[in-house]
């Protein structure tokens, strides 16, 4: 049993109440506490040593990571992060200079994007440090955007480059809050997620929680500088297409719009973000299921999202 | 380099804004959202195979234990729990069962206090289950109680019976939630903790975080039965009252109140609560440090609270 069906095992069975406006399955939880014109949005992150860093990845870097993935999920909703709670796991034995530099990447991160540090818990995980931030923020009732929204006809678009996030950015990734404020207060977003199980795995996940199906244009997908080099350096590696699709850690955004907007949006984006790519990479269908277009035709996508184990 | 050292350490440099209004110190965050009358309370605590339970712990029981304890947190502060966000770090390989016995105690728990469980993370922890909880909750802000608000003249009280938890009470103890809304809905409470890294070590966080003193009665320090039989059956025990001063995780609250509602107070809890006993088991000083009297005078309390690691 992976992650995922173990999660679609749990889900059913959690418990729920009142103020719960949408629970687990999307990017954050979205919860009405009374405030007025604003749901708050809670989410938990996690990062492993050995599986999201190494041992000898740089401490500052380690905890930049830690929260810059809760950071991505707010900014997937259309929110503002507020405050991190941290619980960490400490190898024993362990290096207070090397938890020092956790918490320097951290701060600064956090500082960076407006969030305090309010706590949290530190215990023993004998073997390897462990790190997982809880993230409270807040969005605007009319510019929470879930992933459960995409409809037939919507332009799908995708932020940055694709695949070899492995190769360095997965550590110093900036998450793209601004970006995904701007959109929400411009544009009507449909849906939206962001990009950490490879985007044809969150694609999917978009298209079950929509009930639709999508098609993506082969030559309109982003592919990262480092997946193209590890491609033509490594003979095993996957093609560079191969691994936009499903490479994991991008920390991209993934939305769909109206069609109609498409083209508004395409040239206002240039003007506001004239750094950060903006593709339009497929559309949404009424058909389920995901199929890829390239120039041999169209056919069904069997190219899978990273699994985090197994 | 102990826990508390390094925590120490850490908090000074952490990332604040606008709406903390107490941060990482306490029993749990005080934040201002804009929510009328009320602040929000946030908090993680985390247990881990091998250090809070043991891989043959009954699962239900590792799922409650983790809610509880930041439950209890909750508790401390007066307030009323709303949501949790769940980091679960599953060993390699890991037994599906035994997690959905985990999801099946925190759930039930979460349902008798009302919480919602609305997502979180799931990830990989290659030599033992460590989950971390998060909880978001709410209080009233002329009810959100301190540890920092204890007052030379205080009584001292502590609810149920201290010490020898680890032979069973810390993985079924019920957060004491009713009793300290109780408790800030009649009375005028100056400060509360939790009791999780024993009393004497919960009482100095107080007492720091207060600048104050305090004497303790030796005789009116509540000695549970588990404390009492251990010193009995084994000649290593310690003795039951440096048991109860001691041993971590009971989860009672400790909480000082003007000593002129004193009387009142303890009439107005046995009728309330008939079956949870409360102990008036001293006073705050204005001399700093924590002084314990007995039938042969009074000295300073070298016993230490429950130090996680070292």
């Amino acid at each position: 049993m992976n992650e995922f069906e173990l999660i679609a095992r749990l889900r059913p069975g959690l418990a729920v109440n009142s103020s719960v406006r949408t629970g687990a399955g999307d990017d954050c939880a979205v919860l009405d506490l009374g405030l007025s014109g604003e749901f708050a949005l809670l989410k938990a992150d996690a990062v492993v040593e050995g599986i999201h860093f190494l041992p000898d990845t740089p401490a500052r870097q380690v905890g930049h990571k830690a929260l810059a993935r809760a950071l991505s999920d707010i900014a997937a909703m259309g929110g503002k992060p507020g405050s991190a709670v941290v619980t960490l796991g400490l190898p024993r034995p362990f290096d207070p200079a090397r938890v020092e530099g956790v918490y320097e990447g951290l701060n600064a991160t956090a500082r960076r994007h407006g969030v305090a540090v309010v706590g949290g818990e530190t215990t023993t995980n004998p073997e390897r440090l462990f790190l997982s931030v809880a993230l409270l923020g807040t969005v605007e009732k009319d510019r929470c955007v879930l992933r459960s929204g995409a409809k037939a006809g919507d332009a799908l678009f995708v932020t940055g480059e694709l695949g070899g996030s492995l190769a360095g950015r997965h550590l110093s990734f900036e998450p793209r809050l601004a970006e995904a404020r701007w959109l929400t207060e411009h544009h009507r977003i449909h849906s939206m997620i962001d990009l950490s199980d490879g985007l044809a795995g969150d694609l999917r996940h978009v298209l079950e929680a929509s009930h639709v199906g999508a098609e993506l244009r082969a030559e309109s997908i982003p592919i990262s500088r480092a997946a193209r080099q590890r491609a033509r350096s490594n003979a095993d590696a996957p093609a560079p297409l191969q691994a936009a699709l499903s490479d994991g850690e991008d920390f991209e955004l993934l939305f769909s719009v109206p069609a109609r907007q498409a083209v508004a949006l395409t040239d206002a984006w240039r003007a506001a973000f004239p750094k950060v790519r903006l593709s339009c990479i497929g559309r949404i269908t009424t058909e389920p299921g995901l199929r890829l277009i390239d120039p041999h035709g169209s056919k069904p996508l069997a190219a899978h999202g990273y699994v985090h184990f197994q």
